[in-house]
């Protein structure tokens, strides 16, 4: 295929515009207008949330497909969306590309994005393709719909409430790890962590169900565990407290951790990208709802106490300590 | 003030927030949860727009300020949604900038939009600040809505409507080809062009009259009136005939264009960012529409003919000539 230089911008858009839409009841203009017109859903909430990817910080060609790439520049969205309680709707796609970036890769990358958008049923309504001699950048908005009563914020935790999480924790980042180590292949253990790293699932139904059955409170796990817990702790003005051996960690973890000469509570903790949902819930809310629900497995991590306990973590051995902020945090220079 | 490295991502967040709800009447959720929460307006239809601004393709730091950078980042996006007939509601902004960027600039960037979200009506209701050693990448998503009636899109021209536009053309393009060229300080001509480049005025209290008083088609003069009559003619299957000596030139643009050596007309024609609209509308309505409305200055610049007769231009001595789709297009390499 041809390099973008070739094709031009207008060729681009017809290469990609097949496919797109998901749900055409709600489109009523998708690409190729000034903007996407759409028919919202009466009575709902509108939610809207967007994320940039750069070359070289988020992302590394030579670890990552560009369907990978695509797949998980919407998936990140989408996660953002179900953290709330919500629908994802519809997505617009910015994309900033060298001229000599083959035209292939734009397709695959795209061919990533209209995969997780069908799974989920979002639509590709626009987007804006520029180009830019310094590398790849992509920014993806997505906008979705919620029930004002199973909206789910930040801010409702109240002391004696659970503290879950929807998954296994630090697969992601112990699969960075090891893509950034090199040789992974050869470890059977590799596959899972790498393929949460590169293409995570956002965790819809889950946030569904919970925003319509009483969490309190509830996150995406984009930068860790630690930092996640202590947003909700802010945002609530609670404090919490976290059990060192409730974190749910899958034996590849624990493996990978052993190869990498790093704790495996570590990847859990403070690693980013899992993309599982952390929330809180009254307690017997939580008991009705795990005997209820045969397809999740939902993993009580601790308690919220009050504000004055500040945000702790209980160790294997039964000691009490502060859990750090840390996570993945922009613009602070690494060590 | 500091560098983004000592700050941030959550100091930068802290630094932001302030001054970006203009209207608390339609946000539940503003910036600092995982998606912002918003109220749509009850039988109104949804307008989605993004647009990416890559440093050193779509802007220069040394000729425009960061202010001016934020203005004109949240303006191309509301023309956007100006061109369908909508009225912009909310923004959500991602930054990609080097870890050395002074927090200054972020403020004054942050200024810049604010003001213009202020004079819009719009919230600035998240985003997502990234670091990129490359350079600086500006990704503005608007979201708005429109009266399903008042709506307008670009295929609705018909043979025998009138082609219009709502102000000046070419000024933008003069402004830029000044700011290149450098030393335009010394020409008072130069004023409006520079500018109308730097920060445009987004045309939507003319869409949303248009849209409301039977515009067929509409579109912002984003890449130049010739490549934007060729959008309408393609979308709505119609030709189009544009009278050189009728587009609207200010004396300005005629004095800058003698200095750069161009004719004015390739500013007007083929010179982007305008951000005036082009829309087409029936004559009678035309004729009504424009008597009544003494705010708005409106130019009759040609006419929707059949498409075999194709896009042409009546140049001033009558001759007809077939007009060029070109305008700015990313990717084709420039000669």
């Amino acid at each position: 295929m041809n390099e973008l230089s070739e094709l031009g911008e207008f060729g681009l858009i017809d290469l990609i515009k097949q496919d797109t839409i998901n749900n055409h009841g709600n489109v009523i203009v998708g690409i190729g207008d000034d903007a996407a017109v759409l028919l919202p859903a009466p009575r709902q909430l509108q939610l809207l949330t967007t994320d940039m990817l750069v070359e070289s910080v988020h992302f590394d060609l030579t670890t990552t497909t560009p369907w990978q790439l695509g797949y998980k520049a919407i998936a990140v969205n989408v996660s953002d969306i179900a953290a709330m309680g919500g629908a994802p709707r519809h997505a617009v796609v910015s994309l900033a590309l060298p001229k000599s970036t083959p035209a292939e890769f734009v397709v695959n990358l795209y061919q990533g994005m209209k995969e997780i958008c069908h799974e989920f049923g979002v639509n590709i309504v626009g987007g804006d393709t520029v180009s830019n001699p310094h590398g790849i950048v992509i920014n993806v908005t997505v906008a979705g719909e919620v029930e004002p009563a199973n909206l789910v914020r930040r801010s409702g935790a109240k002391p004696g409430d659970i503290v879950a999480v929807t998954g296994f924790l630090g697969d992601s980042a112990a699969g960075l790890a090891l893509l950034g180590a090199g040789e992974w292949e050869d470890y059977d253990f590799a596959w899972p962590l790498v393929t949460a790293h590169l293409t995570p699932r956002p965790q819809v139904s889950a946030g569904q169900l919970l925003g319509s059955n009483g969490a309190t409170s509830m996150d995406d796990i984009s930068d860790g565990l630690a930092s996640e817990v202590h947003e909700i702790a802010k945002a609530s003005n609670v404090g919490i407290r976290l059990y060192a051996e409730e974190i749910p960690m899958r034996n590849e973890l624990k493996e990978a951790a052993k190869v990498m000469d790093k704790p495996a509570l570590d990847y859990a903790l403070y690693g980013g990208e899992d993309f599982q949902l952390v929330f809180t819930m009254e307690p017997h809310q939580f008991e009705i709802l795990t005997a209820s629900q045969e397809n999740f497995s939902w993993f009580k991590v601790g308690e919220v106490v009050t504000a004055d306990q500040g945000v702790t973590l209980v160790d294997e051995e039964g000691n009490v300590q502060r859990l750090e902020a840390r996570g993945y945090n922009h613009f602070h220079q690494e060590e």
